[in-house]
């Protein structure tokens, strides 16, 4: 397998994202085949000696790679507060391996690579992408690394669901999982949202049936997903008490709407804006579905406890927030109680932070003392 | 003023609603005026000789004044199971009259009522429609009827909202109050949602800026819209019971999704499906704009007590759902505060139902008995 340096990625400024271009092509969980697979990945601190003190670490949705910053690309990453020198990630101790998901714009193949045979993107050629897909990207990539067990895999959101997926396939590979905000299936809450957000996305003329040129895609229905997920990221309690019913100037004259907006309306605009300048459609629906499809319990037959039995792990941290709403609290709560019965040894914890399903990226005070306990007690 | 007997409300096949014709232009609570004012509303039971027994009820958004079938009108209405002869609203007993919101398409002045100077719908051009005006609405249609007392007036949702904004502007009219899974001002949170929805609306180019021909409105917009609205209308709690991961046989052929879909998907495209066939799109985008824009601290020149303290009953009953996201069960709380503040009897039932916001109309286990209860004390 070779590893460049220089990378697509460097459309996206992310000057500190490694390829691994993998040099057989990639069967996908579902039936598709990549010929030319890539998986994007960046890294901090270093291998040790004995190649065992690799946090590696799957994202959620949206971000790439870049989770913190570096001397190659010094802009804030998705998890800065949280990655880093004397860190609860230390990075003086750990090398840390973020994985950019198979399916995801900044990097690894999806439908945003370029199809060899024609010189465009793959689009709504890409085959269907799995969860089980992405993590065995990050395997991939470790594989090209040289090393064969892992300190940590970690992942919030589509990356807690990650997480589950590659400890049930490959087993041994990870003494201790950390699961934040994931959910061994989605619930038919979460599904009806996406769903939707991609019916959206879908109802843009500019989705062209996924076949739009690169940069022309559906920006209108991007942002409103956009909107969407943002919504339902967050939570009423912290929205309360951040916005209330406060309003700015109107210097958009929206049509149909009588009044200044409200802050919360602003706030959804500048996030739904910034997510559709960068986010490529067809990426995104290929990710959203992968959430809904993903069901840990096909790994045991059908039976989630089947599945959960063939995860072995000595450890798991398991965190949440109660106000999440995409992926609630009680499903952090089966996570923990099956890998218990799996034999693990599993520390949960359900916080009572406002910020609903984005809380591990905002509420530092809770997530950063608990991860940084769970890992001093990680050996290398 | 006159009360006509038929109806353009029979467009929606409504043979029991009737319609009052103010003989007064309407000033809006915020600044328009319908010169030709028509409240569409329906009766059940007898006024009796003290004319003292009247039931004032308003409605949610979605609803026409059809909440109970009757000899006239016997296709069930959309609070069937609540209002009759000897059911919790006893129409033995009171005389029920569900009032139809201005700016509803079922009948009242709205943007799909025919400006005489145009012969066209208002659409767009339909002044702001504000709840108070839909409050206002309720009263000239007691006026209508010589009917200067109610025992008590009544909402859910939206109509919840709507008695706040009726018993402030008309303090001594009620002297009971059901306020059901209302608020006394909107939160950020539901803003964003309907404020999204609003904005899927008015993206589907067949809105072109609020003037569509009758009838070839925005369906897709509004199918979506009403997606959302389904969506936070039930609760996660609800639908894991419900749906689960069931699948059906996609018969659909869904652009972009690889599998068959979720019972929820399907459920969804139902909802939205029926709504979008029968509801003015403009409609729609006024009553949500009200919902956003209700705020009854401004009944207290800005401060909440101020309002509150207006409002002159004797005994209100406060209900709602813990798990409704969209009027949460604090805002309740907060209304049963203020008005125990201002010196009412308040009873308050904060249900945990798992329905969400819609469990009024399901959870009659829980919802018949309590409203029974407060109806048994109320002298006429």
């Amino acid at each position: 397998m070779a590893v460049a340096r220089t990378s697509p990625a460097a459309a996206h400024d992310l000057p500190a994202t490694r390829l691994a271009l993998l040099d057989e092509p990639l069967r996908l969980y579902r039936g598709g085949v990549i010929e030319h697979p890539v998986i994007a990945y960046e890294t901090w601190g270093k291998l040790n000696a004995a190649r065992d003190n690799t946090f590696l670490l799957f994202t959620g949705l949206s971000p790439s790679a870049h989770a913190a910053s570096s001397p190659a690309d010094p802009k804030p990453g998705w998890w800065e507060s949280m990655i880093g020198e004397g860190k609860p990630i230390d990075t003086g101790r750990f090398h840390v391996v973020c994985i950019n998901s198979i399916g995801s714009p900044y990097g690894s193949s999806s439908p945003a690579s370029i199809d060899p045979r024609t010189g465009r993107p793959f689009g709504s050629g890409f085959p269907e992408v799995a969860l089980e897909d992405v993590a065995r990207g990050g395997f991939a990539v470790l594989r090209t690394l040289g090393i064969e067990r892992v300190a940590c895999v970690a992942g919030p959101s589509m990356g807690g669901m990650t997480v589950l997926a590659f400890a049930v396939q490959f087993p041994g590979v990870a003494q201790n999982v950390i699961s934040i905000s994931g959910a061994a299936a989605a619930n038919p809450f979460a599904i009806a949202l996406r769903s939707l957000q991609r019916e959206i996305v879908r109802n843009d003329p500019a989705w062209r049936g996924g076949n739009y040129e690169a940069g022309r895609g559906p920006r209108q229905g991007m942002r409103m997903a956009r909107k969407l997920g943002t919504i339902t990221y967050r939570s009423h309690e912290e929205w309360d008490q951040r916005f209330g019913r406060r309003r700015v100037p109107d210097t958009t004259g929206r049509p149909g709407d009588f009044r200044a907006p409200f802050e919360v309306e602003s706030y959804l605009e500048h996030q739904g804006q910034r997510f559709a300048a960068v986010y490529d459609a067809n990426c995104y629906l290929a990710l959203s579905r992968a959430m809904d499809q993903f069901d840990l319990a096909e790994h045991g037959g059908g039976a989630l406890e089947a599945a959960f039995a063939k995860i072995k792990v000595q450890r798991t941290l398991v965190l949440g927030a109660q106000t999440d709403m995409l992926y609630t609290i009680d499903q952090q709560a089966l996570i923990a109680e099956q890998l218990r019965k799996a034999g693990g040894d599993v520390e949960f914890h359900a916080f009572p932070s406002p910020q609903g399903h984005d809380a591990f990226l905002v509420d530092n005070a809770r997530f950063e003392p608990v991860i940084a306990d769970f890992l001093a007690r990680v050996r290398t």
